[in-house]
């Protein structure tokens, strides 16, 4: 059984994920690691997968055969577990308790060589409804706090799989910068009586220097202390503190906004890996006056991770708005 | 001149590093980026970084010539200007600073083939008494309120030279891991009136299933809470607030752990890339009761940082446990 582990001088959480475990001569560099071969996530290869949680395919075909268009299944190596209790409890100094959530993966496409930046507009937007499907299931779950989606394209980005796929996990505790966000913004709201998000959203639209794209919905930017090069996100234009809570219009928008982004990201910096994560509410602050949800993208281009890593202190060699210059210009 | 600016959600501060910038078509893929060729670290290249810091070098050997056994050197592609004002300003929502503060090169070794794993212990040991100097010059600018000491090893950890070498950044703000851990040990501090790490410590050598090696002032261990393979600590073993107020013998029993730790590391993991970081006490809060100088030292061996990034949520495939245990077992 995976452990959640607390470190005790931040309050963080941390998933030891014993089922995955290493040995160190298996921390070889990922350039010797080979991908591509047979692909499980292909069509046709349906029982090299656990079996379809959800699944979009045509009529009459049945469950883990061909003749789908997005599939959601469990991760066949999962970090946490969806059985049993979460058992807290303390071991002197430390605090810990059993890896019980939910690990999923969402097959985008059944073609291997499609992108989220390659398919049409209506296959992007299954994707955010497939998001939206298992979100609103997996609140459910009395024991579970918050549902995490994400994408690690490319190798460099943490993919092992490079038939495109987001993961979904589902986690008993609130993942630390989606905390920092929520309490970020509820204290702004405190003081101004005013949405945070919406405040950058109005000065972003009125300057217009940190514009990549927008549409009816949203608006992608280059947020003004950008951690890294090119980091993007994608916001809708007004109050939504939920992704799982939107019109059914609002789908549609997001997934032209976000197709119209890593088109432009593909171009200026040549299909870089990258990552992306949703942050939406939380189960236990939903849909407040205070919270915004958002998509936050990360081409993965420079290589001082580690550093950032012992320091929460970003060096970040290219303005946002250079960057936002060279993503709107591009098509 | 660079510029510090503030996220307005978290709070967190950035810098955007102008002088640095560069173009979409300079972000190529690592293993390209040659390195080898000439090093400007090396002894008799002394012209070709600026002039000397300090230095610890042979009776009558003029400064910025060759007969050393270190240097410290003002960086040439500087994160942050000496010169200038902090001129705190806002832009409506967004709150920014020049980018004032100091960034410098110590140059471990005048030989381009040894790291801190293959020096002799009184060379390490020199580092670390090169740290203090500079730790404790750069704290008279009351402009500033941290410095931070960091180290990358390899190219995959964020090096750009091969020479072994670390860097100084001195900061007119508390980088954000440092804070939250200050504030941690001061909430745990107020509620147990003990230190938090003292606390971990005594632990540790009691139950040693995540201790590594240990000497008279020092103990290293693998983090209860690791948050990636391998992530290891040392701590002095009595309470020690800040890296530079230590007795003369516990520089040398410093560099003697950090040396063996390394080592270890080295033998276990096969040469890893790395990065440390010195966690001191920040300017305004020297010497507190509720704080414990120590190391962080992250062999860089998984892929995962940009999801981590986005999340701040970090999934483990390695017990510390095990890992104490390869690391205690190797030599």
């Amino acid at each position: 059984m995976p452990e959640l582990r607390k470190d005790p001088i931040h309050g963080m959480w941390v998933i030891i994920s014993a089922e995955r475990s290493r040995r160190p001569s298996d921390f070889m560099p990922e350039e010797r690691r080979a991908i591509g071969g047979f692909c499980p996530l292909c069509e046709g290869n349906e029982d090299r997968t656990p079996p379809e949680i959800i699944a979009f395919r045509g009529n009459g075909t049945p469950p883990n055969s061909p003749g789908w268009t997005l599939r959601v299944v469990p991760n066949k190596f999962p970090a946490l577990r969806i059985e049993g209790q979460l058992a807290r409890e303390g071991d002197g100094v430390y605090d810990k308790m059993n890896g019980i959530g939910a690990h999923e993966v969402v097959i985008e496409t059944p073609q291997h060589s499609e992108t989220l930046a390659t398919l049409p507009p209506k296959a992007v937007e299954n994707v955010l409804w497939a998001y939206r499907e298992r979100m609103i299931d997996l609140r459910r779950d009395q024991r579970l706090r918050y549902v995490l989606v994400f994408k690690n394209h490319g190798i460099a980005a943490g993919a092992s799989l490079e038939h495109s796929h987001s993961q979904i996990i589902a986690l008993p505790i609130i993942p630390k910068r989606v905390s920092e966000e929520m309490e970020g913004s509820k204290n702004y709201f405190h003081y101004k009586d005013r949405c945070v998000f919406c405040d950058i959203i109005r000065q972003e639209l009125q300057q217009r220097r940190r514009i990549i794209n927008e549409n009816r919905s949203f608006v992608s930017i280059a947020p003004f202390a950008s951690r890294s090069p090119f980091e993007t996100w994608i916001l809708p234009k007004t109050h939504h503190p939920s992704f799982e809570h939107m019109e059914s219009f609002d789908y549609e928008q997001a997934a032209q906004i976000l197709s119209d982004t890593l088109q432009r990201m593909n171009q200026v910096l040549d299909n870089p890996p990258y990552n992306y994560v949703i942050h939406t509410s939380s189960f236990l602050e939903m849909d407040k006056e205070y919270y915004h949800w958002h998509f936050e993208i990360m081409p993965k281009l420079t290589k001082v991770a580690g550093f950032e890593w012992g320091t929460g202190f970003y060096i970040n060699p290219t303005a946002p708005e250079e960057a936002a210059e060279y993503m709107r210009e591009v098509r």
